[in-house]
């Protein structure tokens, strides 16, 4: 049962699919304040779960979160804005519902930080649309809530398999040979690789749908040579578009008045990776139609995946503000400077970075009408993957082609994955992605994943082995780091063998990855769930959140604690542990329901099988390409059957999706 | 057994106070490259204890630590340096031994961050003192390590009794109406008190020793007041001198040459608090002598405790790097600038905090020799405690007066505790501290604590609430903030009764806290132990970091998740779960050895007696002076006995500790 709300004149930011009509009765549940602040007392019992890309926990009690796109790569528990705006919440508890605040702008969550028993949610503006959802009849409320608000958003976003497979990144692969050298040294290593990603140094300039000539002189061919060994290579592209005479983007963008404009009407200004840049409005759809046309220059070259970047979109400043604070300068700063001084002159260049007051020096074109980018902030990084999915949707009709973003907003999941943002190599960070997971199904995204080893600081060789038997759970599973960090291909490391074999066993895993990733697709469910969605009447599991439900059949419980020779584990049922070194080197042991200390060297990799299940499990292979259907076992307790969804991993056409139940007597 | 090791020509730190000869043969265990690297190869059962004040868990490997002294208040996962250098390290395995690296300067420990496999140690000189402990005969070779380390560094610094209460703080505490406010909020709210600090607003513009007459118009009489319902005021002294005419400490230390100089002999000059200042040279006697007897100011006022800060010494700026710094922007800086010149500009903006550079730039007179900052930085902070501490034994020979620093070098534990400096309001800060206590306890230093409630950053109701229940085990138990955070006084939050139950509790442990401190200093030994150094034969005990064995009787293991009813608990031995709402209101459970989930709501503490054992606790009351040894009785298993270790609480002849064995049946 789903109810909409409106109050005053939202705008709309196409998150919704489904027309609903407006209720004509009093908003449920909450009171009210000045039709800004929407308040609710909150229970010691309830739960309060959602929110997508935020810090915390998986229970979101006890912070205040902004849900204001933010270019903030310091994900700490304080941080109070990421990449994503996802603005549906569970009240769990006596009363059951779930919420969605539809609404492009800045909008606040105060869950129980003020006083813990209140909650207050409050915006910019009161124009927005506000969804309530009560669960069905039946003992999953929070999963019944979930699948309605799904079909309330629409379908999720399907990448093709080769996504499934493993990818290196760094920024910092610079040449044509950089990449070969990341290929040979994966192949020497014997370890499987699908993707090879680029990041902004292949562009001339950072100029977007560019290659540098004299570092990439022929993609098609590296692009081409790659795949013969079974590897995509994905280009970033970036929001900002350079401003330079005879750039054909820019050029373009100007005369077609495709960027956003100043409050003069003049093409706004904002500074980023290629220096002065304007930015695309892709909030206008002929904008959208004319940028999302430009990736042909890449697929023509054989490129069949992108990341879309910088999209918030980050400024690192603009020439305004640059130049107010230089005459502010120079009015404070002075030999004689007292600390006060000192402080205000360093606090105004801090301020220069990501200032949320640029973003209100700017406007899209909306059906004709300007319309300030603060109000609408949030949904700029999604109507730039929209413009990229719909563009290439035509390019190749018939083909999925793999996307993901940084910045997004619920609807984004329609259009392409996301990656959970420039986190760093901090052992609370791999907690961090899992306590995400799923929240972010919750809003609709199933390809998601985060930076395996931590983009920025160093990583470490035990810390790299933990985050890969974490990540290789993940939809997306990509390794990936900061220019200036230390270098963390798998193959730096001294027990290169061990990571490989972790690497072996995610190829193993593909097909249940994948079915259950279809599975979710499909039926509008989530493929990682708190313990406490299913197992509803348990105490315990509600305080669980570093365990994930992973599909129908498996419990994830990853080591996240450096130096730790195994975990506790909370068994909500009886299960089984399976303990891997390799594809072939392991141990099953039937463990009872309770609480328990699992022990796992650091080349082992633990998870759990549920009671009387079992998964589909493969021959390792090199490449997703490789993958033999013929050579799929059941792995699990005897006798259990699977519902296997599958295709054929590439076509666009997902009605073609099938089921069939396998077991190992079949 | 200790072996000394010397290379070159050591500068001498005075950390250890027991002459030993030199050994001629070859230092035992460690490779020595060129004699500047120490390398150690670690098998994979090690582990690495120690280090002191430092990130990550009690388990130092897999990191790369670097021991200079820092005004650092992101205490982070790859952060390298805090507040102090504890060069003393504990390896742990088949073959156990310690090793202290007496070094006054820069030194880095690569424990197993390069390799995983490989300990590397290194320092800008080899001219140090290395001391290597091999364990006595017996089970517990890391305690004998200890002990033999801490005989050989002297004893640790016993505060008086009244230290043991509790003591609010924060820095923005503007005038005596504040104080006296805060004084009459706890007594309004009846929780226990035993001092308010005061941080650097007390002061005229931030000059040492002096009081803002505007604001605290009698200090003395405010003293007295407070003295009367059983507060102590503590005020903060900082290092630098600020430069003003006519300011005594200035002109003192000008003309005595007591402050440290520049390279042309001139008065060296930072910037702090006060802007521009000179840094007294705390390693000339002489200049201890005069700065320590400064504190006479404030004593005769009634002042009996101390904090001395900013003495890593911080540098906000110096006036020649600002001078070159603006020169270099007016060249970098224009409206054309590209993206690398804008990286370039603020980054030489953000390196003017903090510089170590800067500590290059000034000199110490060393029995007439002058010597360079930087190759003793980190002995400068332990040298300003140890100027209050011997001049205050000279002001009041008889009583103890309470010292906390926030830089220390081992050696500094003589002279004073410290406290974990300028942690965040988030939850792994917790756990950090909490981490750190018995590696501090390694190093000699006993009266320890962090910020409760957290520095830096907003916490809220349930953080204080489970950070009380961990810190009210920590001898220096402190509510301390920074000014710019949410106020966070025990009485700003809805729940304060709950919240005072807490601090009543802690003063009925005082008893057991303040004689197993006592005990440690008596004895030389840790007051806080991993539970591997007791139960050395447990692998399991090995992995747990997140709880501690607290004296001979009990075994803390907080709760320090937000939203969490309770926590994985592991029992190396039987023991009995206490949970306690309030002195009155408490149950005990009988736990069997091995791993439970142990519930305890948001209100409830929850701590472990050991098998056999009983902690004496005593009636609650309103501070420290009312405690009444005669309402002692044991809390925990039938039969047992108490050792109970205690002195009049003030006197600073501790000769005069006394020993009792105590039951409820006597």
């Amino acid at each position: 049962m789903i109810r909409k709300y409106t109050f005053g004149n939202p705008f709309n930011t196409e998150a919704v699919v489904v027309k609903l009509d407006e209720e004509k009765t009093l908003l449920p549940f909450f009171e009210v304040r000045e039709k800004k602040e929407f308040v609710l007392r909150l229970k010691d019992s309830d739960v309060v779960y959602g929110l997508g890309e935020q810090v915390r926990g998986i229970n979101k009690r006890g912070w205040h979160y902004t849900n204001f796109n933010a270019d903030n790569p310091h994900h700490h528990e304080d941080t109070r804005s990421l990449y994503g705006s996802h603005n549906f919440l569970i009240i769990s508890g006596e009363e059951t519902f779930g919420v969605f605040f539809d609404y492009p702008g800045r909008i606040e969550y105060d869950i129980g930080y003020k006083r813990r028993d209140t909650m207050v949610i409050s915006a910019d503006s009161s124009d927005m649309d506000i969804y309530i959802i009560l669960p069905e009849e039946g003992k999953y409320k929070e999963l019944s809530i979930v699948k309605q608000f799904r079909r309330l958003i629409g379908k999720s976003y399907v990448p093709p398999m080769w996504a499934f497979g493993f990818g290196q990144s760094r920024w910092g692969y610079k040449t044509e040979d950089d990449i070969r050298q990341v290929a040979l040294e994966y192949e020497k290593a014997d370890i499987p690789l699908d993707s090879i990603y680029m990041d902004i140094d292949y562009m001339d300039s950072y100029k977007d749908f560019t290659v540098d000539k004299s570092k990439f002189p022929d993609l098609k061919q590296l692009s081409s040579d790659m795949k013969d060994k079974g590897i995509h290579l994905v280009p970033i592209i970036d929001a900002g578009v350079k401003i330079e005479k005879g750039y054909d983007v820019y050029e373009e963008g100007v005369a077609e008045n495709y960027f956003c404009k100043d409050k003069n009407g003049e093409d706004f200004i904002g500074a980023v990776w290629p220096g002065s840049v304007h930015f695309p409005d892709f909030l206008n759809p002929l904008a959208r139609d004319w940028f999302g046309g430009k990736y042909k220059v890449l697929t023509d070259s054989g490129i069949d995946g992108f990341w879309n970047d910088m999209n918030e979109p980050a400024i690192f400043y603009t020439r305004d503000r640059l130049n107010d604070t230089l005459k502010e300068m120079e009015e404070v700063v002075s030999e004689n400077m007292g600390i006060i001084e000192f402080f205000h002159f360093t606090g105004m260049i801090e301020d220069l970075k990501g200032n949320e007051g640029d973003y209100t020096k700017f406007y899209h074109n909306v059906d004709g009408k300007m319309i300030c980018h603060n109000d609408v902030h949030n949904i700029y990084g999604m109507n730039m993957t929209r413009a990229a999915n719909e563009a290439l949707n035509k390019i190749n009709p018939d083909k999925r082609t793999l996307f993901f973003s940084r910045s997004s907003y619920i609807g984004a999941h329609r259009f392409g994955g996301i990656w959970q943002g420039d986190n760093k190599s901090w052992w609370s960070h791999i907690l961090l992605s899992m306590q995400q997971l799923p929240a972010l199904n919750m809003a609709g995204f199933l390809f998601i994943g985060c930076d395996t080893g931590g983009f920025g600081c160093d990583t470490t060789e035990d810390m790299m082995m933990r985050w890969v038997q974490y990540s290789l759970f993940t939809p997306l599973f990509r390794n990936h780091s900061s220019d200036g960090t230390r270098l963390q291909e798998l193959y730096r490391f001294s027990n290169v063998k061990n990571l490989g074999e972790m690497i072996k066993i995610r190829y193993s895993l593909i097909p249940y990855l994948y079915s259950e990733f279809l599975k979710a697709y499909k039926n509008d469910e989530m493929m990682f769930k708190p313990l406490s969605f299913e197992f509803t009447e348990d105490d315990l599991a509600k305080d669980i959140d570093d365990q994930l439900l992973l599909g129908d059949s498996v419990m994830i419980a990853p080591i996240y604690k450096q130096n730790a020779h195994g975990r506790y584990v909370y068994l909500p049922e009886p299960m089984m542990l399976i303990r891997m070194r390799s594809v072939d080197d392991f141990e099953t042991v039937n463990l009872t329901k309770g609480v328990h200390y699992v022990k796992a060297d650091l080349n082992e990799l633990i998870f759990f099988i549920r009671d009387g299940k079992a998964i589909p499990v493969c021959k390792t292979c090199k490449s997703t390409s490789q993958i033999n259907p013929g050579t799929i076992k059941l792995m699990g307790f005897k006798d259990a059957t699977y519902e296997q969804y599958f295709d054929d991993g590439i076509s666009s056409d997902l009605s073609r999706i099938t089921v069939k139940t396998i077991g190992n007597n079949n």
